[in-house]
């Protein structure tokens, strides 16, 4: 007979609660062994100063979860094989942001409208009927892509009626979902820019995809290279090139489009941080040009925060069935909630605006940046056009990339490489982000770049050879 | 040489927006043809009482997107291959619901307690530092995976902690991950209860997976028959088992984690409406008797509302790792806003507090459903325990289930067959829900029922033969 310590404290009442708790957990963490015989409910109810039903209905309770079973002729016993929980510790905190932060990729969190956002969610939650709360379209809420085709044209000069945007999760999950819909069309090819961003090419290897990079000079993509690799499927950052920051030029743009019209193949058109372009008025999207060969993804990721993990699609009517089909069996559609605030911050002026604030902040960082890379490391070149939360920084030939960035991450200062963003060598370079950090503190970020360049044996500061 | 009529408005400013807008337009929608040749800027500023520059500043932008190309000597032309919009209409509006609902699958969306959402929202967003906005961990929030892992603890009797729960958006998303990872481990064998959701059917059928059923007896899922099939993997709902509304049985329980462990199996637990439970305490979950074999999802879906798409995984830990992995690269994380809210509803106990009321409204709708059956159609009968959203009713012998359907439909009133559940035949049955109708109107609905069963040549109110 198994001697049992349950605390149970009457006063906090629900005693059949607290004892099968109590000893649930004791089952689970082992300190009752599988087999061990229990003590009568008679027993158990007298030493714990409980009443009869109490245990009774506990062990009832515990042998219909499969903790104990109750043997006839012997009582209630431990049942076999019930496992100890796992003992996975939590999960670690991130790493403490560094005191200067010009990574890439992030804009600037402390200019997220949250009274804005909040206003928009009451304004959709007050207004929402209670059918709304159902589980919508997969494909997005009508009021939403009606609102985002309105925008895309305005803004991006995209061709699309709300029937061809698709809400979705985000510019990756947009990536994953194509590269399954293409997957079950055949065997596919895919190219991307070369540089590009890790984090896509991150994604295409975990689906399985290795793609083929096409160099990227100042006019963007070579589209003649591409039509070398034979691709299926190309994945361009036309707007501001992801890292080196060029615009696809007009005569590329046609070339592009010209090449996917005869080989039949797909542009996929990564609108990243187009609404922020600071010289002049943004390129219109590919997807407006061609609207039967380009996919079309963006999302609030660089405009108002990842953390919201919203975005949308535009694809070719062929492909547009089959990408609301996979998302539905993704996830049976993105939150409707978070749908509906971003409806009432479109319609009514509010995401413009926030767009407009932050476009002028943006633009003072990056010429502070680019000013004090100028003066602080002549011998640099600051590349591609001013547009974006990043520029791209060629550094001195022979300059290595990896030492910049480890003698920087000693300055308490994080820049990022171009180099693993590379499928072919290329010149030293780091993209640097100017979405973390105030205009104030870009200075002091650059002197300690020009400091990280020197240690690491750069020329950086000595002028143009 | 080409004559446009650009309508621009001066009070409205922003020339070079507005004829940039126009002639982009009208590219886009094919009024002006590839090859077409504009007028030159001197001409079209004349033209429209415009300056020059506005002129210019239009063209050198339609150059830059290559809707127009400049031709030295011959001037600016419309490019050739820009293609008009797709004329895809806009989604149409979804059906209209009809007037009386037993369809099951939604809790009670008027109950939704939007205020409680939108204070947390609040308090969620007043307490964030700004770098929660950025990219959060793939696999959730640190504070909602604890939150998390304490209440499917104290409420499910689950035995996780933070790090091996996963935020998810919804058992729909888990279910598809969880197929991917496994397929990634080698070929697989499903299993499903017979009858079971028409939706996980769907799902994994959308994943190129086509389940084998096994029979679902008063006991739930037989365990022998689950043996005999091979399967590596089974999808089960022990707490409330979906259409039929039995609980797996102690000794089945025991069967069933003692197949898994001997054949190496893995069990996916969908814990859909665990939370409302009428006649005793439910019954804890299968995860906490065995975690190294039992997959665990759960979701708001039923609890709060579908469209909140936010759920949860509880994953054994060499299977965590790759499933977290998954989720990484299909849409980068759940949206942090929906967590930190979610968060905030569990630790403040607002969560527990909306389970407690809407679990009083639907047992009274349960009682008042099973109570009218009883009386209005004495042939039929209510199977199952008073457990979750919706009763399964099994029709007298050879009523045909479609007719019923249609001739409610007929009526006004949406009941859900059972037959598309079935992967093979079995009795005819109903699975009615009761979260849509109040109290009140249930009486009706039933009375509307008994109609239908009547019109369609059933016996349901003639007594039991």
């Amino acid at each position: 007979m198994t001697e049992l310590f349950v605390p149970v404290d009457h006063a906090l009442g629900d005693l059949t609660g607290q004892l099968t708790r109590a000893l649930r957990g004791a089952v689970q963490g082992g300190r009752l062994a599988a087999g061990a015989r229990l003590p009568s409910t008679r027993a158990l109810a007298a030493q714990l100063g409980l009443s009869r039903g109490v245990v009774v209905e506990c062990y009832a309770q515990l042998v219909a979860e499969g903790y104990l079973v109750g043997v006839r002729g012997s009582g209630t016993r431990v049942a076999a094989g019930v496992a100890r929980p796992p003992a996975q510790e939590p999960p670690a905190d991130p790493d403490r942001p560094p005191g200067h932060d010009l990574k890439p990729g992030t804009p600037d969190l402390a200019a997220f409208p949250r009274a804005a956002w909040l206003a928009a969610t009451r304004r959709a939650l007050t207004a929402a009927q209670h059918g709304r709360l159902g589980y919508g379209d997969p494909a997005g809420l009508p009021e939403l892509r009606a609102e985002l085709a309105g925008h895309l044209g305005r803004v991006r000069a995209a061709a699309a009626g709300p029937g061809e945007v698709t809400v979705i999760a985000g510019v990756a999950q947009g990536l994953s979902l194509l590269v399954r819909v293409l997957a079950a069309r055949g065997p596919q090819r895919y190219a991307v820019e070369d540089p590009c961003s890790p984090g896509t090419l991150a994604l295409l290897r975990a689906h399985g995809v290795e793609p083929v990079g096409v160099p990227v000079d100042r006019d963007g993509l070579d589209v003649a290279a591409l039509a070398a690799t034979g691709a299926t499927v190309v994945l361009v950052t036309p707007a501001h090139q992801y890292p080196t920051g060029v615009v696809l030029a007009p005569a590329r743009r046609a070339e592009l489009i010209a090449w996917a019209r005869e080989s039949g193949a797909l542009v996929v058109e990564d609108d990243y941080d187009a609404e922020f372009r600071y010289d002049r008025e943004p390129v219109g999207c590919l997807q407006g040009l061609a609207p039967d060969s380009v996919v079309h993804l963006g999302s609030l990721s660089k405009s108002l925060a990842p953390a919201l993990r919203l975005g949308w699609a535009v694809l070719p009517g062929p492909l547009a069935a089959d990408f609301h089909h996979a998302k539905r069996y993704a996830d049976l559609g993105t939150g409707v909630i978070e749908q509906l605030t971003f409806a009432e911050l479109l319609s009514g002026g509010g995401y413009d605006r926030h767009l407009r604030t932050v476009r002028a902040v943006y633009r003072r960082r990056r010429d502070a940046l680019a000013d004090a890379l100028r003066s602080a490391l002549p011998a640099t070149e600051v590349r591609g056009v001013a547009a974006g939360l990043h520029l791209y920084l060629e550094l001195p030939p022979g300059t290595a990339e990896e030492a910049v960035v480890a003698a920087a991450l000693e300055r308490d200062l994080r820049v990022e490489p171009v180099g693993p963003m590379r499928l072919s060598p290329g010149p030293p370079a780091l993209a640097l982000g100017f979405g973390v950090l105030p205009e104030r503190r870009l200075a002091r970020a650059v002197e300690l770049l020009a400091e990280a360049v020197d240690s690491a044996g750069g020329t950086g500061r000595t002028g143009r050879v």
